[in-house]
């Protein structure tokens, strides 16, 4: 079901992309293409689609909402980049620095403006309750990077307040996709909300594993190896070792805070401090926790075997990948 | 009639940012608020307003589609501050500079949110055209900040890719508004189309006439004074001058381009220039074909006698406006 999907939307996204061509618009859209050509899980639109299925309706239905929810996602992508200042991305050049900060800037705002286009296509009985169900969502996430900003500054980020901020950036939009292509299917709003709770958990599982992945999986996540180290982002891994580990391994995070001379000796330091105050264990088992929680409401839901056999996997892949 | 709308339409943007307040989350509004605070002439969401009137609605219906435009407006002079790297905006300090640039391009990107979010509460049979009214022109007004940029590194631009430019970049936001207040009021296709016509001529002398004050205007635009001829801008007054101004003319213009180290001089220089090739005689001839061009449609339109006058002396106020 997922490459089957996969090849649906990948179709889908180059049909509805090919009306905005790299060369054309004194260049505007060429960052566009370049960022979606780097490739990605492809998840959120992937799920979007599933869930129509499951709600007994067909691709073509959430269509729109899939290629709106990945497109938005490469758009944040691109601002977020600029605002991390990020040298890479699925670990090729950022577009701010392939092309420049204006680029970045500018070509984002019209990812955005796509997304948009391409969730206008969704049949009119559906779209009120769509595009609201898009625009608060892009709120939230504009929300979640406010946040995620804020504690760069701030040594007391609770762990509510890390999962607080990690649902708003991260969750909302995995769950806002399976929510929408409910609703693409005509499903109930009690029915979208489930698909919600389900792809909130799912979406924090997610990003607890991101975490482990940036700190602790190497390069094979295609991006800056310790990345969040360096930038000393208060991750949950920072945040448990700060409140749980002893007096010495908080004294090594405080130490390196705010140093960038030895990359490798920050990155080395930090990871055996975490290790110590065993928050990878720790995230490992909150992470544990919300997939538990996911698949408690999947359970509810109804779905038939095959949906259920799909979406138990996605669970289970959140947790299992390198990358 | 203009300040019983422009009453009403404070009224309907205040009530909805409020629910957005500057001190929430973690201050992400609080540029918002500041932009809108720092006033504009609310052009767009009048003649919005005014267009649903002529049509026969109620400013309710329109209110939605006003308060967008003009948060959209206002989302992108946020973010066009940032590109052209502008230290002042109405004569008061540009978010990016007072903030900083993460501030201005994520509090941007949400004010394009609540832009969709304010749209989205018109009434649902309305909802698919005017959402597509707003993302085609959303995308043009990208589509025009590109060429603007790309016109910097050029000496060859045309007064034809000039006016394609603006038009793009100002006017179909103009005309947009009033086929969108149309739209609201059930208007036919054809005459949203007869609005975008008037709003595109009325756009394009609005923006001759902005570039007119901006050189010869003085402080009184309450922007930087020359701040287009200190930044090299192709304005029509430059494009003129280099295409029909004499030898002399032409080389003035073309010695300081690129110089920033005598701004008083470069502006007066080149002041001088564009007087003595007679673009602001040009510019202001051009000015007047387009508000020609507006009111033919206008006259065309079978408007009452009140709304008849109302849009005229909008047309008007155009040409005539220091500010």
């Amino acid at each position: 079901m997922m490459s089957r999907l996969r090849g649906e939307f990948d179709a889908g996204l180059a049909s509805f992309v090919q009306g905005f061509p790299a060369e054309a618009a004194a260049g505007i859209y060429a960052p566009i293409h370049y960022l979606l050509s780097l490739g990605g899980k492809r998840l959120r639109p992937v799920v979007a689609l599933a869930a129509a299925e499951a709600e007994g309706g067909e691709v073509a239905d959430a269509m729109p909402a899939a290629v709106a929810v990945e497109l938005f996602h490469n758009f944040t992508l691109m601002h977020d980049d600029i605002m991390d200042a990020a040298p890479l991305r699925r670990g090729q050049e950022t577009v701010h620095l392939k092309w420049d900060e204006n680029a970045a800037i500018l070509s984002g705002d019209t990812m955005y403006t796509l997304a948009n286009m391409a969730l206008g296509q969704t049949q009119p009985d559906h779209l009120p309750v769509i595009t609201r169900w898009f625009h608060q969502t892009a709120l939230e996430v504009c929300i979640g990077q406010q946040l995620d900003m804020s504690f760069e500054d701030r040594n007391d980020v609770t762990l509510a307040e890390y999962t607080e901020m990690i649902r708003l950036k991260t969750s909302v939009l995995l769950a806002a996709s399976l929510a929408m292509g409910a609703a693409a299917a005509g499903a109930s709003a009690e029915r979208q909300q489930a698909w919600h709770r389900f792809g909130e958990q799912l979406g924090l599982a997610f990003q607890i594993q991101d975490d482990l992945l940036d700190t602790f999986g190497g390069a094979a996540v295609g991006k800056q190896i310790g990345g969040d180290i360096l930038a000393d982002k208060k991750t949950y891994l920072w945040i448990h070792t700060l409140a749980a580990g002893g007096r010495d391994t908080q004294g090594i995070v405080e130490a390196w805070q705010g140093r960038n001379d030895d990359p490798v000796g920050k990155v080395d330091a930090i990871r055996g401090a975490m290790l110590a105050a065993g928050a990878d264990a720790e995230a490992r088992a909150a992470m544990d926790r919300h997939v538990e929680a996911a698949l408690a409401e999947l359970a509810g839901m109804g779905l038939d075997a095959g949906h259920l056999g799909f979406f138990t996997g996605i669970a289970q892949h959140i947790v299992e990948r390198v990358s």
